[in-house]
């Protein structure tokens, strides 16, 4: 695609369980013996290149190689929001997806100090992502309960890759009691960063927005979302103790194990507004109830 | 820890639910806005350096530091099978693990070469660990469907982090019907990398044992799981395409989806023995049914 210019964002984005590309049948067999088929997901590796740099091959369904490879630099603080992004180029045959910017980014300059001492990245990208939590300035907003619950059984019930195949993350942007858009993948942070690659491509505000992920509350998902200028991230699984501190030190509204009408909230406990009568509250059906570890 | 000479492993290793480093108790409220205080597992940067080379900082609950130095650098490659480490010394209060090598590791050659045009060695690692697929040679072994019960029945039993706090992966080393060593941690493969650097440490053979994860049966998964020389892959979770493709390839046997009697093995099928009756194997308690993308 070519990026010079911020495109106006699709009203909706859902998964495709029925797309050809992200799921094969495998025959093996059962418990019994018994030969069966099932589905599976696809697993791509893709290779992503900031410029003439070449950064890091990640393993991916590859449905949006384009919005993932700008999230992954962006949620990697690689990119920065204000970078003018010139083109992404995407080759499907090669497995690669190239970010261009108009200057020189300073994530190069960096790099090219590191080698000398280093060698890997890492170390310096680790480093900058804590001052993303120094320097937070989360906007004001509500959560209210009922959006919440109205957005966890859209969630467990639209038609997905994790209902068609299992073993597959899924993260959704959501504003109000609305799911805006629903990305999964096989890769731990990809879904979230092809989000972060949508809303940077078409220029979509984060103030507004909740963020709801299937895995866990780490570090690294508190970072991230507080990079992208999301206040509230949910989640039905637990927490870390450190993805707790830092979204307290971010201002970041921590929810967890939100499953059924329980959740626990563990940091910005004020955005919270207790709308829902709990009575008219369901549990999750079995069908809905995501397996164990799935969510890899 | 000074590692000149392999020393005689424990019989058995055990997760310690009770070690008070492990997790802390934290303040927050639940879905009624009442205040409730929940259990959460720590999650510590660790930064490994193989020799003079900052090679990762993983995130990691902390208890085998230089377990998890040793198996993540085997498992990327960095470190051969037949590389002589001198030691591992580990700073708690830097979050340092080093690894010290007889001679310089043929990784750190590569890296040298590497730098000048890509600066960051995922490319080079990548590769490499293809190469262990195709140059698999994995031994005959039997798995008996009676052990394979016995086994994960051992597993969700077990007192661990999972049971006291959620939100953690669990990797099991096994031997026939018997959990050998059983480790936890919040990284993705700190877990496998962990009980990959007892292995080493310990000079313990893997043609006898059987590898059971609480994740998904992805491409790394299996990818590490070959180079540990382990014949046998066993998970409650779900496959990956790229996943079953590469234990094909390498003669890996892969077990998904195994839980209370249910499983399906997609690769080496061959080596299953089904001795166990069907009707004596009971389903899972909810108790014991992993929740929900718990295992991230």
């Amino acid at each position: 695609m070519s990026a010079t210019l911020t495109r106006p964002a699709p009203r909706r984005l859902l998964p495709d369980p029925a797309d050809p590309r992200l799921t094969v049948r495998v025959a093996g067999i059962d418990q019994t013996g018994a030969p069966v088929e099932t589905t599976v997901t696809v697993e791509r590796a893709l290779t992503i290149f900031l410029n003439g740099q070449e950064i890091v091959t990640a393993m991916t369904i590859g449905d949006y190689p384009e919005y993932l490879a700008l999230g992954y630099l962006l949620n990697q603080n690689m990119l920065r929001p204000d970078d003018v992004v010139t083109g992404v180029d995407y080759d499907e045959d090669l497995a690669v997806a190239v970010v261009r910017t108009q200057r020189a980014t300073n994530y190069e300059e960096k790099l090219k100090k590191r080698v000398q001492t280093s060698g890997c990245a890492q170390g310096t990208v680790f480093g900058d992502l804590m001052e993303v939590i120094e320097n937070a300035r989360l906007p004001d907003a509500k959560l209210r309960t009922s959006w919440l619950y109205t957005l966890t059984h859209a969630i467990n019930t639209t038609p997905s890759l994790y209902l068609e195949a299992g073993a597959i993350h899924g993260c959704v942007l959501c504003a109000r009691d609305e799911i805006v858009v629903y990305m999964e993948d096989v890769g731990r942070h990809n879904a979230v960063d092809k989000i972060a690659g949508w809303m940077f491509r078409h220029g979509v505000p984060a103030d507004d927005k909740i963020f709801y992920t299937t895995g866990r509350l780490t570090s690294e998902m508190v970072i991230k979302t507080v990079r992208m200028g999301i206040p509230i991230l949910v989640s039905r699984s637990g927490f870390t103790a450190w993805g707790v501190e830092l979204a307290r030190k971010a201002g970041l509204t921590l929810i967890g194990r939100a499953r059924g009408k329980r959740f626990v909230a563990l940091a910005g406990e004020d955005r919270i507004v207790f709308d829902q009568d709990l009575a008219y509250v369901e549990e999750e059906s079995a069908r809905h109830r995501r397996k164990a570890a799935d969510g890899d």
